[in-house]
């Protein structure tokens, strides 16, 4: 395994690099990352870079897919909180979302975390938090790199960065029949604001509101910090057994461009799709950053996933057999719209 | 490809967040980042994750190795020289060289760039300059992420790191004797202080000395912003002919840690290493740093490469054909020590 801290030296802490702070990070990470490993890991901790022999997940595709990610300002809620778990639990399933709606399963995981200054405890928390998740998707975490940059981030700020390997099968690919006029959209329901929109909630709730992570709000059930910090669902438990489903034409991952650009990018030329306000309820959250914002639809639907965090383009003869499927594994899937003739453009009304 | 900015919305923009800002990037880069494509790449720029068909790389082995970088805080000196092409190869380059020693080639890349706030033009340099080392190195520029983050990065800061991915055959990892007593260690030459010590040499030479980026230093025949730019060497180009060399029986990247640690990553249990200094000719800008910071040895050979990029652990009766080789091919390689019975640990003396 690949994971050094990036600072060498030992009086170099003076220069505001701590070399002891993170083998220290390294150590506590330990147990964590090596829980997340499978058959398939050779070589040790501590190498320049992790090695895996595909041999042991034989059948797994042979088509590689690649993601890499962060969490956008949803840190800064973090740091607001000092909770550094679940942001990294967010950062792994962010990316198994996007490999998922390409139809591959996870294999590999790389972390980044920097920061002006290594808190061993701060990174253990949040590497802790990638392993969980990552245990969790099957997934190796089998590199890292903990950089410690004084001057580069603002103080006590972190950030976090992840690149996920998937494998796909050839035929999944080239057997899924293309999204088409006519299909259902399908919603899957998200667990509040995912990865998106921090830099506006933040604002609307922190500096416009004047509300601080821990106020409780009623309407919420719980508080700002709370319900900010909601981890991003990841749909691969849910929806793995579907990836070669031939009912399945297509995935969207709703993240930044929400409903407008997500659903767009996996329509043909000559397609549209048409959301359908009311179709599934709105959580609370996404109501309450309206009003303060007074934010049109048209710009809320852009910003936030609005309770929705993936969408599927159904075969409409099965549509309801797998709304049906999926709801009764644990995640409600609601008939939000469909696929239309046209221009590929997205329209919410 | 996966490669889309972070920032969702129009009037998002109020809260720091520029999404013209991110797709102006996003269309800046395009070609260069196609550019790196070879034939086994899948899919469309803009998908969800990249996809990579392993059959178009038939026979380059089925073990994945996968390594994960930044530059440290040489990013800060691009940003006071106002250029970003080569933090952009050094990413790149030090991610071949983690591979490298690992007898993997380079096969994919992914980057995530991020800022307070986006500026078109350096993501474009930033990324423009990661392609142009991918495409040395024979590797797809194949997923990438553009972060806005306004208040996590201190102001005009920037950050980027990147995960490689690369191959390795399973006949040659096995085929590789170990490490022994008695074999030479050969130091391949670096072309500057490539991404490792950049806190410490940043506070000697802007803050202890009071030099700016543009003073003009005789003793380095450059400026000082010139010299700490250089762009950390790539060691594939010149070493992939001996990836499964059995002459060949360990390789270390000079990174983080410098001489100590990362030399001590090869050894097994039962050796040590025994570094000569006068062996080869220390750089004027290593020799420069050492007496304007007073550093011991000790100190100096931890934190910077002193001059060595990359050293090879060699069978004694070919290390002589070998650094003809290699010193024919390019790269000054010198016989800079031996590896020893006893604990492993590296002695410089």
């Amino acid at each position: 395994l690949s994971r050094k801290p990036d600072a060498p030296g030992s009086s170099y802490r003076d220069s505001g690099v701590d070399i002891d702070a993170g083998q220290e990070a390294v150590r506590l990470m330990h147990s964590a990352v090596r829980s997340t490993w499978d058959a398939g890991v050779l070589g040790q901790y501590g190498a320049f870079a992790g090695l895996y022999a595909q041999s042991s997940r034989e059948g797994a595709g042979d088509i590689l897919a690649v993601t890499i990610d962060g969490v956008g300002t949803k840190v800064k809620v973090a740091v607001m909180c000092g909770r550094y778990d679940t942001v990294g639990q967010d950062l792994v399933n962010h990316c198994v979302n996007d490999l998922l709606v390409q139809r591959a399963r996870p294999l590999l995981f790389a972390d980044y975390f920097a920061s002006g200054k290594i808190e061993p405890a701060v990174v253990a928390a949040a590497v802790g938090g990638m392993a969980e998740a990552c245990r969790a998707a099957g997934c190796n975490l089998i590199a890292g790199e903990t950089a410690e940059m004084p001057g580069v981030y603002a103080p006590g700020e972190i950030d976090i960065a992840g690149c996920m390997i998937g494998l796909a099968k050839g035929e999944e690919l080239e057997g899924a029949e293309p999204v088409a006029p006519g299909d259902v959209l399908l919603g899957l329901e998200s667990s509040g604001l995912h990865t998106n929109g921090y830099s506006l909630a933040r604002r609307l709730l922190f500096e416009k509101s004047g509300y601080g992570v821990d106020t409780h709000l009623p309407e919420l059930g719980c508080t700002v910090g709370e319900e900010l910090l909601k981890i991003h669902r990841p749909y691969f438990p849910l929806l793995h057994a579907f990836i070669g489903d031939p009912r399945l034409h297509g995935l969207a991952h709703l993240t930044g461009g929400g409903f407008y650009d997500n659903i767009a990018r996996i329509l043909p030329e000559d397609c549209g799709a048409r959301i359908e306000k009311g179709s599934w309820a709105v959580p609370p959250v996404f109501r309450l950053l309206q009003s303060i914002g007074d934010l049109p639809d048209g710009e809320a639907y852009r910003v936030f996933n609005m309770g929705i965090g993936m969408v599927l383009a159904v075969d409409p003869t099965h549509v309801h057999e797998l709304a049906g499927l999926i709801t009764r594994l644990g995640c409600p899937a609601h008939l939000i719209g469909e696929v239309t003739e046209g221009e590929p453009r997205v329209v919410v009304e």
